[in-house]
């Protein structure tokens, strides 16, 4: 059928506000390698996370409406604090499936079986009470404990991954939730796969990790495979847009991707 | 003289990305107790160091001229990012005298007769250059050490300031500094005054530490003291404006000002 082989050459589009949205998109390339993804990081009005419920659900629409010309067939939401905030939003104003981080990271952290989850993240994800809602939502039983680390940003923005600070950080952070005894711990922030290890030593070897980067690659595949709008093509494309472009784009970006992203393109999406 | 006065009667614009400016306002405060000061945080659109140079001076320029409404005598950049990328363009365009925080922080860290001097602040405020060519302009003899402390400006910002985790991150950015011997130290970013504590420790008691926010106030005294534009009023007031409220606001800005803010005045400054 003509029409569904248009819809499945269709591209996903992926945004948020910076660069820690790569790790989604890393995800997403591993796992779908021959997909077109464009992926946009509003780096001129980063960080959403200390803005107001009213501004991020704006400038959410605004990338969302621009990456529409890139002919969607699927919009991920690679931002904790977007998927927090302004998803119904976008899901109404959108004639496209759109996926968050919240829902596919909370699923996953529940298959674990855990009955004591712990969730990490930013002040605003963690304050929006967006995955204590989305736990109790599927789960009422399962207890949870929370905790915001506002260092693992810059940690890993600067990659400063390893050594006695990091562990220091993640140990001041992590204590509280160790000693309940969290049995599964969400990584509700794009940024935190980078510091990891560092996690994983100060939270203990009982806790299993969820990346809620991975799990949200997992959940686009899993959408795309019921809708019958997996790719025919036999090799897959990426773009990289910004909305402003610092030097430091480049280096921040090859941590976060894994790889070099080369020079991505400057777009202007102010309305 | 009746336009003398009326002259001195007007405010004096203070403007930042953020809240890291209100350690400018509080020394302005302490030094110029009856004065008019309104304060703008660009909250929407912080933080100004990951921006090109060009986006920096387009929002300066915003907030420039938005302040003009409250008839300023005196224009102070209480932001690094913007003293050392949009000076000359805020100078061309304002008709009042634009007071930065370099020159004023370079001039008190040569008065202190240091013949090595080291300088620390964020990215963009080392990498612009614009501290080592003030100082070259002024004492090419000095030798200059500089240091990028990315993860000052959020331990300031989420109040965490002693412990182990602080003296650990100073010590790791100012270790080369210390061991090079610099005989003062300048803060050349508006947050760092919170961390005095442990910078002073890290850099060892040999070094003179210079505030760039005291010596700004400092410069803005004598500017008005030399054009004769001193207030007459008997007591001074002050405003404060955001062009974005968060949650934290209050609680952040009540650490870097010293006592609480009150409600800050919500403001649309786009154009």
């Amino acid at each position: 059928m003509g029409d569904r082989s248009t819809l499945r050459s269709r591209a996903i589009g992926v945004f948020d506000s910076g660069v820690g949205g790569l790790t989604v998109h890393a995800a997403l390339r591993r796992l779908l390698p021959k997909e077109r993804l464009v992926y946009l990081g509003d780096t001129a009005r980063l960080p959403y996370g200390s803005r107001s419920p009213q501004v991020i659900t704006r400038y959410a629409l605004n990338n969302a409406r621009f990456l529409q010309q890139f002919d969607l067939k699927l919009l991920v939401v690679a931002c904790n604090t977007v998927s927090a905030t302004a998803l119904p939003a976008l899901t109404e104003a959108l004639p496209v499936p759109v996926l968050g981080v919240v829902e596919p990271g909370v699923a996953a952290a529940l298959a674990t079986g855990a009955k004591h989850l712990g969730v990490i993240g930013t002040l605003s994800t963690i304050g929006s009470g967006a995955y204590q809602q989305a736990i109790a939502r599927q789960a009422p039983s399962v207890r949870v404990s929370t905790a915001t680390c506002q260092l693992f940003v810059p940690l890993a923005e600067e990659g400063w991954t390893t050594g006695e600070v990091p562990a220091a950080v993640a140990t001041h952070y992590l204590g509280a939730l160790r000693s309940r005894g969290v049995q599964a711990l969400l990584l509700a922030c794009t940024h935190y796969p980078l510091l990891r290890e560092a996690i994983a030593a100060a939270i203990g070897p009982g806790t299993v990790l969820v990346d809620s980067a991975e799990t949200s690659a997992l959940a686009a595949a899993r959408l795309l495979e019921e809708r019958d709008l997996m790719t025919d093509a036999a090799a897959g494309s990426e773009k990289f847009l910004v909305t402003d472009l610092s030097e430091q784009f480049g280096v921040m970006a090859e941590r976060f991707l894994g790889r070099p992203v080369g020079l991505p393109e400057l777009v202007d999406i102010a309305q």
